[in-house]
């Protein structure tokens, strides 16, 4: 079993001449796809249907490929917003078995390997939204994930992409139909408990903090109680939640690698310089979480992200981590997501590269 | 001769609460203050209103100190737009005669120190600004703000900060009730000509271009000519040029230096650990200028802010400017100002700092 | 007494220049004026300085005509945004004694004339806002204000226009590290709150809903109990509630009278055709609340007002219901505020019209 | 020949749910639809995805009835932007021919009813983009259009709807590449001047001006040179103009017709009042122009949209127009777009009406 990744460029939503040049070119069957994670050049908020536009282009192009069915398995992870210098594009993911490294049941090198997996939670009602339904039926969809990568060791999972529901007024007002109440009736804060929510399942799952203390009303009020891996992104394009698991596995072969470290705050390049630093491998794609610090403060100073009513605190908090990473890594083209609700510390958040190992002549 | 700088936060454009607290407690008398530079929390486009109350308020707090006349003639220069993590906050600079430097006419220390100079120019009609006309006056203003200085040689230069007027509706349509034209009738789009003559007009000044080789179909086209040390920023607060200009000068004396670099782009957070590092003396507050890339591309990678029709460029550019240098000085109230027409290379700015010399003890 | 209103356009929040030329003319004392209510040019939400720049520009200039104290016994109302086609104003109120009038205890006439009345809470705690404290506040002050007023009955009250706080996270932070809790965490949210409870105020202080069967629960979120005529507008200029009582007072003589009504909905032009049509008088002012129907739809279709990330739903709104009443009474200098949480049915709002009676000659 | 007219509410840009009712209940046959006109909740300015999303669902949807050829035949509308009350929608338009009728040569009854044909220009350069050559093409293609729609008088034409390309910085580099300039760099400013020569190409077409007196300077200029039935609209997502024109014919037969009428401005209510007393029918759909007057002012009141940095000024003027006509018609699911360049008169529009006759019992 192996795993690559492909960082292509987009020039819209819409664009998967990067993808088709790909397949065209044999670096990549259609059908070992196993996830698409994308940053789209909409506002990442609540109205951004880029999102949903690139999901549905990147499905129409796999269904004529490998059909309808096998389009839809593929798990689509898109965050919106590309504030700054984040440029727009998609990363492919791909398993290839190996059937020599199967036959032994470990990688050939006797070094874990990149390992992913995906799993999703069943649908989730307007009413489970931001609450611990959804923390629980993440928790469960991260065993199912890690099993799929076959990480075996919670220390083994280096980053967990979330993509998650969120509440808009037909959704509120279908569940007051029913007389169930939701955790906001505003549209834009939902997409902060849900991310929350389904950052603290991962943290439930891989240890992180104590599933049997966690509270409803810790839910993006408790900033620590948090997940250092977890990072989770909100759209209108889906009603359940959808995981990818990252890790290293003895189970895996193949060059690469992924490794984790934690932002402090946004402006905390360290925690990407050390990682670099650290590990004498190329660096092929950076995940990264952003959020205005909930204290209104930053290394003292008083920034105005929460108070600006032009701009959403997330669109800000974007485009600082985006331009300082990019920075460190001379690259724009990563994925930042912004709302690190209890992924990461307040104001911080996870970054986690991937590796390829250099190879020995 | 000399200059002492003092950074004091704001609650909001209306908060002298710092200016006073340094006042009140001697660290700075009101009479000695030559200019005021500051970061307000506006949207630092058109209809940015919080420059002007700064100003106002400024004034206000200044004329009941040392009278009407001479809270006007202190310099006000108001960047707006605090995206991202810029901390909003105002930059006090005094100058203070020292008897026995003035007499034999150099500073004790023998040592060039930091120098600050002020001009400004004639009230500019609205059909002069982005025009020759502009870079003319500013190009004559600089050298009388070196001479306020007393920095002889251009070279002594590190930044010059320049508050420049824009058009707007009403000015536009006053031209055009005169029979005259005017550069653009974009009010938004009169802003970046207004910075570019007033940038290019430093760049004659300081002989970085040839003033007989500048035509008026340069400005805001070919960036191919620049100023290594411009900062200019546009207001509908004023109607002619505020220039400050900044550098080291024998005749100054005191603990305070200036230094420059260029940022190649956005992301040339090298620029200044460059600065930080040549020097064995304390930052205390730094001065740079943010733009989008013309070219739509940085590092390769396109760039999304030129096409965002909800959020100016000049927002998202000072947000990525200001989060790299944030993080590599490691304070958030620094002075970021957005749209670098004609300042640096395209896509990049000037970046100044202003150090204090370790004491020997 | 003789309660007059005049109308001035303003070219920036801090054009004094209308004002002073009604001074100058002898058109208007500035002792005699007791509330001016403006609409200036932000966003209208949280970062909005127009209201505090507008405030400061004219206390200053009162400053220098009738001193200080009584620059800052005036009632300054300012409601921020201008979307569309709303003009930026002043409406100036001024209050002028009758001496005979005075001496037979009401007017001259027999008719009841435009009586106007002021009146503040005191300094609101973050805590109190949003809160039954507020209510109880406000409805204690509008009784207040009507004394001023001298109307004597609730009926004759046609507008009570309220200026009240909203908590910034300055504030938030401030009561949270005195262990209170406050409504809402966030910034804009707390504008409705505070808006919603003013406006309660109104309602209880009018006997449009009765006090005792109000609960903390019911603000912003029963819209059937509010009122007909309150107009409540947040900023973060001040820390207590300014109300102005507009009304009908056989006390006040003069030309102008008061009338309102109550639109249903953002698109409910008949509301203003109505009360035009039923008087015979010159409509000079008018008075109206604008919001996004909190459904999510109107006329039964659906609208994207609160699902917008890029455009606050209040400044849709505005933009929506200026439009609607300037392309009724043919005036697009009219104030239309945002946000009318109870006041008016959900989605709809008040709307007073002052009219200068015909002079029979 | 006859026409029809549906309207559909759409939940999002890829809500086909409402076509597809349609076609089920056999109301409609996907094979008779000519074009969609469709109202979509983006920002309706460059980076608006909403418009081609749309597209390619409908696409993709009636790809899979009546095949990809016939799918792309249809005319694809779609004006981005629903500010205020304006509620999504897609109008669906078809041809129905009638044996009989094509036999006699003209419609069983006599009277003219509506008919609608379509055409498209070549695809256009970047340089070519808000040009003399684009009014030309676009002025032989709605020559064309008519021809289609058997429409023989210019008389007849009551509105014309364009969709036409913008700039984007990457067609702006193209053209550079090629050594070809263009009309503006700034994209946002590029759809105003593609809007403006479309619709000088109506006004050519129909003889409303002069061609041979049309200069270049003209265009987005001299607005006393305007079209009274174009509407056109700009977009990222074709090359191309897309022509669609609505008329009264001899040659069609069915219940509706078309009229139109001019807004002298944004408020001006009366020019649809009219419209609808006039006729004793029932109003089945509205199409109208929006635009901030480009004076600065509106019934001799400033407005603020053209200074605003934070909202477009389109997005200002729809929702006011939106707002104005719904409350006028009583219903907000009608069709205004944004920016009105030599659409009606400078800071008006046109707007059209389709009635449907009454039946005689």
């Amino acid at each position: 079993m192996q795993f690559n990744l492909f960082k292509v460029p987009i020039a819209g939503p819409d664009d998967v001449s990067g993808v088709d040049k790909l397949i065209a070119q044999h670096a990549l069957e259609a059908k070992d796809i196993i996830a698409i994670i994308g940053k789209t050049e909409g506002n990442g908020c609540v109205n951004d249907f880029t999102r949903g536009y690139a999901v549905r282009s990147l499905q129409e192009y796999f269904s004529t490929h490998i059909g309808k069915q096998a389009a839809k398995r593929i798990s689509y992870v898109m965050s919106g917003g590309t504030e700054g210098v984040i440029s727009p594009h998609f990363t492919i993911i791909s398993r290839v078995n190996n059937q020599e490294a199967a036959a032994v049941g470990h990688s050939e090198s006797g070094l874990k390997s990149l390992a992913i997996g995906v799993a999703h939670t069943p649908v989730l009602l307007p009413e489970s939204i931001g609450r611990l339904a959804q923390v629980n039926e993440v928790a469960d969809a991260v065993g199912r994930a890690m099993q799929d990568a076959r990480i075996d060791d919670i220390k083994d999972v280096h980053f967990v992409q979330i993509k998650c529901p969120l509440l808009t007024v037909e959704s509120i007002r279908e569940a007051e139909s029913r007389g169930q109440t939701v955790v906001t009736e505003e549209t834009y804060k939902s997409m902060g408990f849900s991310r929350g929510a389904s950052a603290l399942g991962v943290a439930v799952a891989l240890q992180e903090i104590c599933k049997d203390e966690l509270t409803e009303q810790d839910i993006c009020h408790n900033w620590s109680k948090y997940s250092r891996v977890a990072s989770t992104s909100a759209g209108s394009e889906l009603n359940y939640c959808e995981i990818v698991v990252f890790g290293n596995s003895h189970h895996a072969e193949g060059e690469l690698f992924i490794e984790h470290g934690v932002m402090e705050d946004s402006i905390d390049a360290a925690a990407l310089t050390k990682l670099l630093e650290n590990h004498d491998a190329e660096p092929i794609q950076i995940f990264a979480k952003a959020e205005a610090d909930p204290s209104g403060v930053i290394r003292g100073r008083r920034h105005t992200m929460l108070d600006d009513s032009d701009i959403n605190h997330t669109r800000h908090a974007r485009a600082v981590v985006g331009g300082v990473l990019a920075s460190v890594c001379k690259d724009p083209m990563i994925y930042i997501s912004g709302g690190a609700e209890h992924q990461g510390p307040a104001g911080g958040g996870p970054v986690a590269v991937i590796f390829r190992r250099k190879t020995v002549n």
